[in-house]
């Protein structure tokens, strides 16, 4: 609570509550903005509290970091007390110019000439958005996916430079992927592949070929997982073999081009169609609420993103980078003096020089069938913490690529509580000693909710050499800080 | 080297040895089948040997238990040798029918009637394949999608009720997920979904409106994380949300057709267009060779399905299921008697008597970015291995599901050698002692290549009632089989 208040959190205008509106508001307050929502419809306040329990339970689990403090969603009477102070407008009404153009004037009349209003519009181009607008180069559309919270593309055209560059750069510090179009184009981009998609699916349950279910099989267990990493182009490159693109062109376009011609038109959407539709979903995934399937895909998200992220490929690399912005580990104020359960063992009061080395959240791929932090993933949270004290010394990557670096020799980890996907914890480390190339290290977990220990660590480090692979001593520098660390700490044990 | 020798193992011909024949081989073989290759290009050795090395690397990762003994993978210099034995005949050759149908009648001349003669086919109907076959009703389409080896998807059709039995059951065992289409269709179903990607993404190339990159990045950042877990159909019911299925067709139908009605021309393949693809595919990609794609391609595609896994989701529920008709843990005869590196520890001779409780490759997703298996990894393998300790002695899923277990208290581990992606690790088990709810273990963790030894674990596990979750004392039978082993393994100590 110290550096942060004197800075008062960005803030951004949600019009139009919806599951989009919802999603924004979401990314947005999770990464520390203050939300303003206007929606007068009864649902907004109920949808945009739903999509939010989603998102707090899920876009923290991308990061090995805590996000920051989140901001303050508020919902307003009017669009006017909306805009006040805001850096950045979305607008997520339904698809409709009239209304489009309506709101677009209530907001000019109000905000300043040089501040972005974005559209989440997947039907219209920014040319027809910003026909008579009073300012129509800060109209821009920011075309997201559903969920907002998690899937970071947002295709982006329209506006002039300056709104660009803004959109980009507030697209950017929330985690987003903003791809910048070059030109206006019915359906952008992403929609044209969808729609695609969608008439030739539609045409083969009209037909009686294959059910909604065979259709989603088809996909999840074959191409699916490709294009969750590579997409299109570059698949079809490996396809192509030492040939390269040309020749995969030239070699299947003409064995495609039959298909390719005689599936073109469009299916009508007759009733029974929409019942054929309707009812074949129904088969597939009628067991499950859309809730629960929203949580079903969530945690698929979130372990597909984490996969990626460990691979440092695709969307995975983009979180990772964003990870980098979060705000660097400062201890909360409960933590070390906190109303801790007496049956626990409380942290000495002078533990307080003891360094906070992990503040994360549980992600789902951590937990096992019963639902608990699996055993080993406490190792995981450990050894993170030992990298974070060998960073805080001077031990960073830089140390590493210098050729010196810190191997675990031996690590001893009790067992006190169990912990669940989602929850936050928290690590603080003691030096136990340091002399020359031995470090020895004591962990403490807690979950943040209650300051109660879940597991505590012992952790026996020796320096060594990447060249020589034997162990020596470390740089004099890194040696004092560590013992000047350790004798801090170990005063607070005496 | 015992009961797998009296039972011979199965055995496939691949006619056609490309990637696709390549990757089929590796498959089969992976999974302990003996291949006969029949390709008389000269190419055909190299290319499969290229699938064959890209497979033993990433195939076994999916898992977490070792794979059957690779089969034997021959290259034949006839059709007829190939042919020998076989219960299986999946033929891969280029998409020309008459080419087709005179490899088919070359097979039909050898083999039994009964015998099932499958072809890769994506531009062909079954009906079109055995026109003019002495016996059509063994004939089917058993379409793969590349990367064979990794990609479940098989598009199956044609043939009679025995020839799809048969079918189901050898590809089901060889790990795939074979989708038995309705009726036989031009480009059956995943074919005719990306054929109408392909045209609108050569449209967007042609138009200027975006690049492959572009595309790609379109796709991967946005709904192809969705469609590697749900596909089209369930992905659009939870964006229909309450109002269910038949509201999203009718509430998005009528707003995307005009762009559906626009959009479904055939783009002409122009010498332009071609070079467009090309060109821009080599600015997106270029900086890798294909080799160096495909292991991209490869390690994404493990993490990803590895993350579906552990979430029990799609694709990754295919794995686990497959996953237990792997073959039980059986010491390898190397173990305990190997040729150990004199430097290391070696197991006892009377060590035999521990259990083997580990046996299985490193994923790609337990290596950090140093390429060395994470530190917290080992505390993962030896947790599995108290697993198999506690299956073995009774302790499984039913006595959990009763409302008794085993829970961690601590874990010691010494860290002796690095380890890496794809090696295969063994870990042996020794009962340190067991009285009454106190047991403790102690594991040995080895490279399999060269028996050394890579950690060892000392681990203290509590019996405890999942009802009062305090300790207690296991069933009778349970403590004296721990305390049998116990006996035996302390009489090897002494």
């Amino acid at each position: 609570m110290n550096s942060s208040d004197s800075l008062s959190p960005r803030r951004v205008a949600i019009v139009g509550g919806g599951v989009i509106g919802g999603g924004w508001a979401a990314r947005f307050a999770l990464n520390g903005w203050d939300v303003n929502v206007f929606d007068p419809s009864p649902d907004a306040v109920r949808l945009v509290d739903e999509v939010l329990a989603n998102a707090r339970r899920t876009l923290p689990m991308l990061y090995e970091r805590a996000l920051p403090v989140e901001g303050c969603v508020r919902h307003c009477d009017t669009l006017e007390s909306a805009l006040e102070g805001v850096e950045w407008v979305q607008e997520s009404i339904p698809e409709r110019l009239d209304m489009k153009h309506a709101v677009r004037d209530a907001i000019e009349a109000v905000v300043a000439s040089n501040l972005p209003i974005a559209s989440s519009t997947s039907g219209f181009r920014p040319s027809e958005l910003s026909e008579g607008a009073a300012y129509p180069d800060r109209i821009v559309v920011a075309h997201p996916f559903n969920p907002v919270y998690l899937l970071p593309l947002i295709e982006l055209v329209g506006g002039n430079t300056a709104t660009i560059e803004k959109s980009n750069a507030i697209l950017r510090s929330i985690g987003m992927y903003p791809l910048h179009l070059r030109r206006e184009n019915d359906a952008h981009i992403a929609d044209r592949l969808l729609e695609a998609v969608w008439r030739e699916s539609l045409w083969l349950v009209r037909d009686g070929y294959a059910t909604t279910q065979e259709i989603d099989d088809s996909i999840r267990y074959g191409f699916g997982l490709r294009w969750a990493q590579m997409g299109l182009f570059e698949t079809y490159r490996i396809a192509g073999g030492e040939g390269g693109m040309a020749h995969f062109v030239e070699q299947f376009g003409p064995c495609l081009e039959w298909p390719w011609t005689k599936l073109t038109d469009v299916p009508e959407l007759t009733p029974e169609l929409i019942d054929a539709v309707a009812s074949q979903s129904d088969a597939q995934s009628g067991q499950h609420s859309i809730r629960e399937l929203e949580q079903l895909r969530d945690d698929n998200l979130v372990a597909i993103l984490r996969s990626l992220k460990g691979q440092g490929a695709a969307a995975g690399t983009l979180i990772a980078e964003h990870e980098k912005t979060l705000p660097a580990l400062d201890a909360p104020s409960s933590v070390g003096q906190g109303s801790s359960d007496s049956s626990n063992q409380s942290i000495d009061e002078r533990s307080e020089s003891f360094l906070l080395t992990v503040h994360r959240s549980v992600p789902v791929d951590w937990t096992d069938y019963n639902g608990h932090m699996n055993e080993s993933r406490y190792g995981q949270v450990f050894s993170d913490a030992a990298d974070a004290v060998l960073v805080h010394v001077g031990c960073g990557p830089a140390y590493v690529a210098s050729g010196l670096s810190w191997f675990t020799a031996e690590t001893s980890i009790k067992y006190l509580d169990e912990t669940h996907a989602a929850e936050s914890i928290i690590v603080h480390t003691r030096i136990v000693f340091s002399q020359g190339k031995k470090l020895k290290l004591a962990h403490d977990m807690r979950r943040a909710s209650d300051n109660s220990t879940l597991a505590t660590c012992e952790q026996f480090l020796l320096h060594v050499s990447l060249d020589t692979r034997r162990s020596c001593d470390p740089d004099s520098t890194i040696g004092e800080h560590l013992a000047t660390l350790a004798r801090a700490h170990g005063e607070v044990a005496a």
